[in-house]
């Protein structure tokens, strides 16, 4: 089970080799793009140089794409910004060229921190959670929310239902009723049309699960919407809905034109467009923690008591239910969670952002998405969650981090992955107002944020705690903490 | 200007040290693993082992907590594992502390796209725009879309209003009359008591603006709120304004309880949460695009008219103005666009995703943030769009590719960057909207995709060509093209 001496010398010389290529790659590259300075932009014949418009950027090179940048529009050193862009390269061309691959015009890869959640315990396995985010203070407040639950019978959690959406808008200009009648008539045969679409799928237990015409004319002129329904198993599968939606808008507006029951008006129904939603108020985890609220402990350096907190935070709950100003920033603490996982796990964070704010104004006022009640002595938190991910197709496979995220959390499927992603929000959302309705949010923000200001500024040892013993009643910024330093740095010690 | 050649050799043999150094850095990291290994755990004597639980996670160092990770949740192979995430490691020692500094229990980076939009014409300047994503056919959409209104007179933006809001959320049993007037004696006493806080932001043209008092008892028994608004010029200003909310939530309760008009049940005032809002309705920017409709040219390869093209465009933004599931993936997909301008310059992206979601249904409906009319013979598509960033502050000017980013766009101040956000939200929905209403939206996504998953499966270029055949009309999906390669391999050709 572990590498012998062999295999790990066979790691360690194909490392090093790896690194080599790339040191021999950025040399060549960089001398090129000096050949290129000498030679009088020989290399640019066909770029209009000095101008900030261009035409074919995206058929450059990765070379020629960063020299015409910096040169239009860094000025000064084109080679300077070649070499930063470099050293987020991946050591291996052939890996770089698949990350390049994932979007385009691209130059380098930003790097976004991946870290890891320890001890959450769901459904009583535990568990360590990958999460991605620039945001300090995020992966140690869902580790703090973890471990506080561990021990008092961590998340239980359900995927309620996993159904997603899809819609065909279209234009027909007509007799309601005969078009209504007709959809019912045709409805199997739809379906089976995409049969060609559907078969893979339907072997893995998904598929089209149902439709429905919706007449929503009176909004907007002869509108109409054929609205499915499908269950996509594993996949996100937004590919898979939109293939299908695509086929039965031509299907439908094919058979409307050929049958005769249909006048000439009728029959130029015009497709608008198909498309999946990302609005799935039918795929839904929900997830909760709960104890005794003496078992809640106490709080605040012990100034606070368990009672204390559990009204204090339920209070803070509540004011996110009714106010639409603060429940964007619960909300948004809660998707602080949500997205690091999301995109740890190669998963699409705009759909699940869209989505769950949609979901949070679903009655008309935007609110939080937790809920939290005392009551008989027991303090109960938990949310219902929309959230349409994979754990197939797209990214989650393609990108290699995603895939070992995958493999840490034990590679779920859809409705684990859904599960484990929405505990991770309630943490999130459970430690923020813990922090908010205690100690409050500054002082860990705060001191997180000039540890890193410090770092960055290669302060030494005796400067980090003469710095945080000024700060501790001052806020905290770069120009600031520079102001600091070189004022101590002037003085003789 | 341009580097001489000695110039040019130093940055290579500096980059090619660097390299080394994180080669040797490795190999020393593997080796102590190996030792570990040998050793019987010697370096984790006081971890549990075979746990998944620990104590202290965050307290290991790299290596240790990578080692524990794999042994515990990847079983076979730690140091596959850390080669691994070694490989995502910044090439400079000291700049890979500085990525990990800004979350914690970091062991590697996550690698995003970072990839360029140019011929972004807004307000009569030119830009190459960075965008950070993970999803195909993000960055090819923006770019063509910019380049479509590059000759139709570009994006024209403005900023409408940059008011941030905070909250001091406070319990108060008692004559409200008594409250409200107290807090119109106090008002400016409190403001004098934060100058300590505001003093910098006020030589820089901001600090608070202004602030009341909000009775929500009708909501929630007892409860109210100082609202303040503050003006937080280049910074986003989450820890300003924090840190100003949290000084007036201690001074109101202070104010109240050392006051004798109060009683002791009003003298009992709780402070329940001291914290920015993200949801800034009067931190927004205008952007639109206008020409003559029969400027806009033809479209799906010559089939369809200017006219047709401006009807069909116009009905579907209406549809997602009208009905919330449509709503959400047109903003999905203005999303797309705006996160990953917010990412590429260091900016929070939950934060702006929330608020523009609160804002898209401000008045009780989840809509399109997006308008378009077609009037007079002039298509105008436009949007009004809440965007609170910074470009001092925060991530900004720590994260090395994000200052870049900054550098590219001409180190705009924050409004600037408002405007560029706003201008690459609406070219990407304007991008979507046209292959929606025109050549379908999987056409182009299809082709993304297939070229992603033939290039992760090394496929040569007459494979390739095969597969495009073949995939023209059927889903693509990872495991249906690896079939399609192993039925194809199998051949004898």
């Amino acid at each position: 089970m572990w590498p012998s001496i062999i295999c790990l010398s066979y790691l360690l010389s194909n490392k090093t080799m790896l690194i080599r290529r790339k040191t021999f790659y950025i040399h060549h590259f960089l001398t090129e793009i000096h050949l290129g300075i000498v030679c009088v932009n020989s290399n640019f014949g066909s770029m209009e140089l000095n101008e900030k418009e261009i035409a074919g950027f995206s058929k450059l090179n990765k070379r020629d794409k960063i020299y015409w940048l910096a040169k239009n529009f860094l000025y000064a050193n084109p080679v300077e910004v070649l070499k930063e862009f470099a050293e987020y390269w991946h050591d291996n061309i052939e890996a770089q060229k698949l990350l390049d691959g994932f979007s385009e015009n691209t130059l380098t890869n930003f790097p976004v921190p991946f870290g890891i959640a320890p001890n959450f315990k769901i459904n009583d396995t535990i568990y360590a959670i990958p999460m991605v985010t620039e945001e300090s203070s995020v992966v140690a407040a869902a580790s703090n929310a973890a471990k506080f639950w561990l021990s008092r019978g961590g998340f239980k959690t359900e995927v309620i239902s996993t159904r997603k959406v899809g819609q065909v808008h279209f234009i027909y200009h007509g007799d309601k009723k005969k078009l209504f009648g007709f959809f019912q008539d045709i409805k199997e045969e739809l379906k089976r049309g995409v049969q060609h679409i559907t078969s893979k799928m339907e072997e893995r237990g998904g598929g089209v699960v149902d439709m429905e015409l919706i007449d929503l004319s009176n909004l907007e002129p002869d509108y109409y919407q054929l609205r499915a329904y499908f269950e996509t198993v594993d996949s996100m599968g937004a590919n898979f809905i939109n293939s299908c939606l695509e086929e039965f808008g031509k299907q439908l507006a094919d058979k409307v034109r050929q049958n005769p029951i249909f006048n000439d008006a009728e029959k130029d129904l015009e497709i608008v467009m198909s498309i999946l939603s990302n609005y799935t108020p039918d795929c839904i985890v929900h997830v909760e923690v709960s104890c005794k609220v003496e078992d809640l402990g106490t709080f605040d350096y012990g100034n606070m008591s368990a009672e204390e907190f559990a009204w204090k935070f339920q209070r803070a709950v509540n004011i996110a239910r009714i106010d639409p100003y603060r429940a964007t920033t619960h909300n948004k603490g809660i998707m602080n969670g949500i997205d690091s996982v999301v995109i740890a796990t190669g998963n699409d964070f705009r759909a699940v952002e869209a989505c769950a704010h949609t979901y949070a104004c679903r009655d008309g006022v935007y609110r939080s998405l937790s809920e939290c009640k005392v009551e008989n002595g027991v303090f109960r938190f938990w949310m219902n969650m929309p959230i349409a991910i994979g754990t197939v197709g797209g990214l989650t496979s393609l990108h290699p981090l995603a895939k070992r995220s995958l493999e840490l959390l034990g590679n779920p499927n859809a409705k684990k992955l859904m599960e484990i992603i929405a505990c991770v929000g309630l943490a999130q959302n459970f430690a923020a107002i813990r922090s908010l309705t205690t100690v409050g949010i500054q002082a860990g923000h705060m001191k997180m944020h000039l540890t890193n200001i410090l770092a960055s500024m290669q302060a030494n040892d005796e400067e980090v705690g003469k710095a945080k013993s000024f700060f501790s009643d001052k806020v905290v910024s770069v120009s600031a903490v520079r102001e600091f330093l070189e004022r101590l740095r002037l003085k003789p010690i």
